[in-house]
């Protein structure tokens, strides 16, 4: 299992002071969508040079002129890159075709995917199935269970899964227990913590007790 | 009826200096998403800054993080933003509450939402329903008719309504006579032209046959 740590509302060079405290207890790091509308592909770019030996995940959340967001994306060091899952097919395809030339990775952004569109999805065996409780789901539905909600969703268990939305060091102990992702991403736990430190060296012993390893091409 | 003249895929200089050709053909400036994703919110502010007198539109796409979002677009001096039909009903609320605050506009950008989803957002009176073929639609499927894919789609025809993805000046003539949108929105077939200016002069003259005015709050 890998800890994917989602930066987002800060700024280019808070987002790399912060991912330096942390570093050690982390295995990939995300810019945000959040960076990405404010600062542009400079986002990608400036955290990849910081962090040239980690997965840098871009969530761009592509939903349409997919080979040119990928491509921008990979060329300023993103080494995955997340497509919407309601995106048109055509647009999904053309991600995991620039990805596959490009030797990096798809992450497919589950918020709001129907079971139709789902069942569609699954023939992309090379991308990563996030399973994402949104931000603005969070706020509105305080009490947000991922793990009831994502049950059942992903059934083939050869399929690499990440969850994402709101969890903290406990859900994240339940959520090892019924859907044992290969990446988990954690944002706001570990970057508005006090001790961010702290919080990441926690996250990464719970972490570490799974065992499926979710492998990227870097 | 208006005519928005779609920005992308170009270096924010270029933009503008493309939109100074134009700019008496045209009524309102669409930074796209392909702009605010390489670029980031210095496309909007730049832009907004070279034609002040001018509707802004920032292609956000947003599909998550709302209030964030639109009000990061708001800021940096964009008039409408756009938001995914397909987002949580939750993403697309506070879109319209931010919005609504600022005294400015929300786009709904119906790319793959389903004949369900429309129904619950035909809700939103004040938002402009923006239906839309996909670039990477467009390029998959060249022979696009976006008439007779949208036709029926939106029926209560008191809904402001804007069509995007592929718009050429024959297939504008049909538009107004099936959709009659209250905005159309034109890319490449102006941006990409050898001479913009002139291809610009006959969008106008066949949008200004059109009667039906969509008022920003600008």
């Amino acid at each position: 299992m890998k800890l994917q740590l989602a930066l987002d509302r800060l700024e280019v060079a808070e987002a790399i002071q912060l991912t330096k405290k942390v570093e050690d207890f982390i295995d990939w790091v995300e810019v945000g969508t959040s960076l990405i509308k404010e600062f542009g592909m400079r986002s990608v770019k400036e955290i990849k040079q910081a962090f040239p030996n980690k997965v840098i995940v871009a969530d761009m959340k592509t939903i349409d002129n997919a080979r040119y967001e990928f491509e921008m994306a990979f060329q300023a060091g993103a080494d995955v890159v997340t497509v919407m899952g309601v995106s048109p097919i055509v647009t999904i395809n053309a991600c995991m075709e620039v990805a596959e030339r490009s030797n990096k990775l798809v992450m497919l952004d589950l918020l709001n995917t129907s079971k139709e569109q789902l069942q569609e999805l699954l023939k992309y065996k090379d991308a990563i199935f996030c399973v994402h409780v949104s931000k603005d789901e969070q706020e509105e539905f305080r009490a947000q269970n991922l793990g009831s909600r994502s049950g059942g969703l992903l059934i083939d268990s050869s399929l690499k899964q990440a969850v994402a939305g709101g969890i903290t060091i406990d859900s994240l102990e339940s959520l090892r227990k019924t859907l044992n992702p290969s990446v988990v991403i954690v944002g706001s736990a570990i970057t508005k913590a006090n001790n961010p430190s702290d919080v990441a060296a926690k996250f990464k012993q719970v972490v570490h007790k799974g065992n499926r390893v979710c492998q990227s091409s870097k």
